[in-house]
């Protein structure tokens, strides 16, 4: 019998629909579209949180529920969009005590306000799983939407942070390591609370020097194969952006910080290309943005230089049924 | 421990979130909306189907994921909204074969194509349930909107057709009684292709005389409650729309048909209030329609008078966790 990674089950079904009729966007970017006019679209994302697969052990209800809302805001966020409406579809197992609900009305009210948008209803079910489907609502300018397509030979390719911090942190969690949960506190604070960087995403995508855009939550390595494929160009890495207390975790327990880095995925940054001019004035206003490497002609993948040595960048990254 | 009920749930969550912030529409409707303009909001539902409380044997993959796409429809056509795009999450329990995918792919595309509405983009995951929640969008004036809240007393309480078709359908499909599903066709057929009643639901709502409306999805009695409530009136029935086949079907296996056709659920039919002198026009346009009662100012819940008999309506029906 054959059996299908999750990158499979997607090709099918975008086969299905994106063949038949015109999706201005959606599928294959990080959010879909609703076009209103030929100057504002409803911008649509739902993102769905599986307690099986998708929660590491010491996450709290509230902490599991605010994640949700985390993970499709962050998609917005890559696009610079600001979500106005989120729905929120749960599915509970039985029996379900007042205490768990109030914990994740808790944690989604918490996110809500964190990023300014209000939760106007939902679905209740009963499951044999704990399912928390987050669907956003936003309005945007198609003319001011960062593709994932946009990226142009000569670019700067950067990303509004550090990585592997979410990797670490889950393996710290998932082994129960309470010496290093308290040694290396920002590595299981990534896991049990990320952020999204949709005050950046809206301060980039309005910069009209951003030419392309992703969020990492599939990885590092993933995100950068993502545009280059959309784009139709080649990314040639020359840093790979480790977290300072990710590089001496990996030491310690001898891991690989590129590894950790690259690979991890259920990470918010996010991944952009910039005009060549635009990186230092950009910079100025995300602090965090870092230059990573250059867009090239050749759609050779992502290729990495480090250290004299050249590194091919695997398109691998988190992904179920894997 | 206090477990809680299905409605206990969403009470918990409405008032987390219905207290904070003004909600024109949502929580306590079959839609939610975000105002656009005071012509034009944008409106949204998302219900969630759960394979192992929400699917009986017998059915399909394909009709799995048509059904998901009719419950969301349903509760579109129930305010007179006709839904633009959808958006489908999916937890699928692994291994996953290319033949689930496809089917699932076929039902979500044959009900997009019934209700002429295009699905724009969704989200893969791996879950030990088969979750299907699928987020509708659509536009509407909020002056068509038909609410829960209009009904006033003297007005006709009406519905799109004849109950109790699923309920008995799904204790055929249960008991897996082969000669039953084979006898009975259509009770099957009311599980396993359910119609959501788009067309009926706008011409109900552009009539301009339908003061109310919601549909059946937790059962018609709970329905009614629901208008009764929300409308602060009482609703007083001298007829149960009982359909023919599940009074033959209930007598022959000595259950009760006002059972079946009251408190069963998982029934797409619109339970609506009509203004005194609108039935009759209304009625040449949507065939299908039923006078079943009449709206009554005291609010004693949900009273029937059948057969000189005054029977009380209970507010029970569809309920997860019950």
């Amino acid at each position: 019998m054959k059996v299908l990674t999750e990158r499979e089950i997607i090709r099918i079904i975008t086969n299905r629909f994106a063949r038949e009729r015109s999706v201005p966007l959606g599928f294959g970017d990080d959010v879909s579209a609703i076009p209103l006019s030929s100057k504002n679209w409803i911008i649509v994302k739902t993102d769905m949180l599986v307690g099986s697969t998708d929660v590491p052990p010491g996450m709290t209800t509230q902490e599991v529920a605010r994640k949700a809302v985390v993970a499709t805001v962050s998609d917005f966020a890559a696009k610079g969009v600001r979500p106005i409406a989120l729905m929120v579809s749960l599915g509970l197992p039985a029996p379900v005590k007042k205490k768990t609900v109030q914990d994740l009305a808790r944690g989604l009210g918490q996110a809500a306000q964190e990023y300014r948008c209000k939760l106007i209803g939902g679905d209740t079910n009963q499951s044999n799983d704990l399912v928390i489907d987050v669907a956003g609502v936003g309005l945007a300018d198609p003319k001011t939407l960062v593709r994932r397509t946009g990226a142009h030979p000569g670019e700067i390719v950067a990303t509004t942070g550090l990585f592997g911090r979410p990797a670490a942190g889950l393996r710290i969690l998932t082994a129960n390591r309470k010496q290093d949960a308290a040694k290396y506190p920002s590595l299981v604070k990534a896991v049990r609370q990320p952020k999204a960087r949709l005050a950046e995403g809206i301060i980039l995508a309005r910069s009209r020097v951003v030419s392309s855009s992703i969020d990492s939550s599939d990885g590092l390595a993933f995100s950068l194969h993502q545009i280059a494929e959309a784009s139709k160009v080649g990314i040639d890495l020359h840093m790979i952006p480790i977290a300072d207390e990710v590089a001496r975790f990996a030491k310690e327990r001898r891991l690989s910080s590129l590894e950790l880095a690259l690979y991890g995925g259920e990470e918010y940054e996010l991944v952009i290309t910039i005009k060549p001019n635009g990186f230092d004035e950009l910079k100025k206003r995300v602090p965090s943005l870092t230059e990573i490497g250059i867009v090239e002609k050749e759609s050779f993948g992502v290729l990495a230089h480090l250290e004299g040595k050249q590194i091919q960048i695997k398109e691998r990254g988190w992904e179920h049924f894997a």
